[in-house]
């Protein structure tokens, strides 16, 4: 029977069914929902004779055993948020299940595929995503923390983990499953407006944006707005107002793919006859390139640093968090623009803002690719998120397209070496 | 005996030792600590023969019977907010018990002379200031919203105040106050930056300044802050900063003694992932000018409207407060500049900011006047509050001289009348 992309929209109609109420997806990871949405799943793999395994960070691995080790690796996450959408993650493993079925459906395939459902990607009860990805990768370095990490209930995470089989301490022996991998692919819901505003189906993901992410915290004097004149004032909200414009110049220079984002200004004292004291900024900068990342963390800096001379006022910057680029396999992201123009007219190249398990698993050296499939309204994380169901029954032609041709290519790699 | 300028210093400091504690003063009307102050004022007074009696809005007031009925007042509040400052208030009506002594060694003047000390200024217990003073000019119009304050513990305003002997019922009654009044004087601490930065000790005042305040709320689109692509942006804070700038520029066209304030944002979601969805500003404008306030109103209103258009946003104004601007009387400002260049080099004219019971007495339609004293650091509603004492003596004699030219002013009009 060849491939049914139809059956993926039933059956991600009938896991939300299942596994979702009236206010969207509930499959938070290291719950009851969850395990069940993990049962259903291993139900619909059991047909294609793919071994089941889990690992020690409670990823849910499908093994077709092929001609040769080396394998190429299928991946998503079935785990939500709360009041989450259908599509995002499922849509990755349940298109996953369809391109199995065909492959298997076929014989012995020439090399090995397996099929990967990432544990608790979304991080929405303990707040730590890619959970079981970054264990895989052996790029989990904060056990430490989680240790002491509790939800919002008190309940400790590696107490949540042992009830569902995983132990904290071990989770790193999943670094084993990616050994023999030679690919890595993953679909996934676009979660932006790009593909929608060119009016495509589908795109190739370049690789994952890197982050630069600030607390800049603008310190001037609070004054009494009745009787200060506007020339004695030193006001913090003039830094924080002028860094939020200045950003979306830095990021216009620094051209396409350049994202700068201030997310949220606190005002203090915050209240109308005070001119503003503190004003702390969150700054969110992306690129997909590590210099011009670097470049417009810089310039925001010395756009900040020329405010206090201006304003006389004081700036500290303080970074949250960062991470660098991950690029894609250059070989795949052609493999899959071949692949999308394959089953539409059209493809085209895009970053990832968002970080997914694919940045774990090319983190860890995996040649890796993602195709995106437009969303509508760029919406996730609600359950307003949705893709039209053409579309998402084109993702899933694309992905068994490239999924043929990186078994492909990772055969005839194997023959050559 | 003449004048003892140094007396007030010295009583000033008496009282901050008898009703303060190390966080500042704690005069909180409505409070025993309040209480044992008046009682203070009371002892201070007693020596001058002046009459006490308490209106029916809990205002105190010091007769001294003249030879007319035609009254000049001096007044001022002996209450503080909680950590405050020994001057704000205080200075007013110490200074005047000082004057009333040197008018009552002198006989029994040509006109009454009365010093009021005003109930509740600060409203700082149940958030309504100006309480006495516009009892008292009848302006007084939210009792029914009054009988429903509480203060943070709970009890309602009209229960704190009839255990001070006060019936929110009839508080207007204190009306019949100013019957007689045919002048008012106040001094008062600037609160504000400009006499220090003039090196002066002693300003007139022109009148409290008009007040428009406003909450503005840009309304866009929370979006990814990695999946967005600039020009996808609909960014609520950009609205917020670009008028927070604009008002600046506002201010600055309209020339000397506007001022504009935007005092607070609160960004939603706030979050360092999200663009803004809304931002909420408070904003406030302040002119002496009726018209110009009106202006620079409709200028920022007109710059709120171009970035809905230049953004993709939405924006809504909603009035929080405004007030008209409140100008004192001419003839009493050039007695005023007279008397202070009398004690000092140099005289400035200047707006408050800071509302002040004077400005309620002048809507009542008496003649009124205020003289600014130098604050340091335009600091005030703290303990770092200050004044240097060799300016509070200048003040103090400055407020004699416009007294004794007030008095003469009134007899002679009254002669002539």
């Amino acid at each position: 029977m060849p491939l049914q992309p139809r059956r993926t929209v039933d059956e991600l109609r009938e896991l939300q069914e299942s596994t979702g109420d009236e206010n969207g997806a509930q499959r938070v990871a290291w719950t009851e929902t969850w395990e069940r949405a993990r049962e259903w799943l291993r139900g619909k793999v059991a047909g294609t004779g793919a071994e089941e395994t889990v690992d020690a960070a409670g990823n849910q691995w499908f093994t077709l055993r092929g001609a040769s080790d080396r394998a190429v690796l299928i991946g998503g996450h079935i785990d939500s948020v709360p009041n989450g959408g259908w599509l995002d993650g499922a849509l990755n493993v349940v298109a996953g299940v369809e391109v199995l079925r065909r492959i298997a459906e076929e014989g012995k395939p020439p090399v090995t595929v397996r099929l990967v459902n990432w544990a608790d990607e979304e991080g929405a009860r303990f707040g730590r995503s890619l959970f079981g990805s970054s264990a895989a990768a052996g790029s989990m370095a904060d056990q430490e923390e989680l240790r002491a990490r509790k939800d919002a209930a008190g309940i400790a995470l590696p107490d949540a983990l042992r009830q569902h089989g995983v132990d904290l301490d071990s989770a790193l022996d999943a670094r084993s499953e990616l050994a023999g991998a030679s690919a890595y692919l993953e679909l996934h819901i676009e979660q932006g407006p790009v593909l929608e505003s060119l009016d495509l189906p589908l795109g190739v993901v370049l690789g994952t944006f890197g982050v630069e992410r600030h607390q800049v915290t603008f310190r001037g004097q609070a004054a009494h707005a009745g009787s200060t004149p506007m020339d004695k004032r030193r006001d913090a909200l003039a830094g924080a107002a002028r860094l939020e414009l200045e950003i979306r110049e830095i990021a216009k220079r620094t051209g396409a793919g350049a994202v700068c984002t201030m997310g949220g200004v606190v005002t203090k004292p915050g209240i109308v006859t005070s001119v503003v004291e503190t004003a702390e900024c969150l700054l969110d900068q992306r690129h997909l390139d590590a210099a011009k990342l670097a470049g417009m963390l810089d310039e925001a800096k010395r756009a900040s640093e020329q405010y206090t001379r201006d304003e006389d006022i004081e700036v500290e910057w303080e970074r949250i968090w960062n991470i660098e680029p991950i690029l894609f396999d250059e070989g795949l992201i052609e493999l899959a623009e071949e692949s999308i123009r394959e089953v539409t007219s059209d493809s085209h190249r895009l970053p990832s803002g968002p970080l997914h398990d694919a940045a774990e698993v090319a983190r860890a050296g995996v040649p890796t690719v993602m195709l995106f499939v437009q969303s509508l309204r760029g919406l996730s994380h609600t359950k307003l998120e949705d893709t039209r169901e053409e579309h998402l029954e084109l993702a899933v032609q694309a992905l068994d397209e490239l999924a043929s041709k990186t078994i492909e290519r990772v055969r005839s790699a194997g023959e050559a070496g």
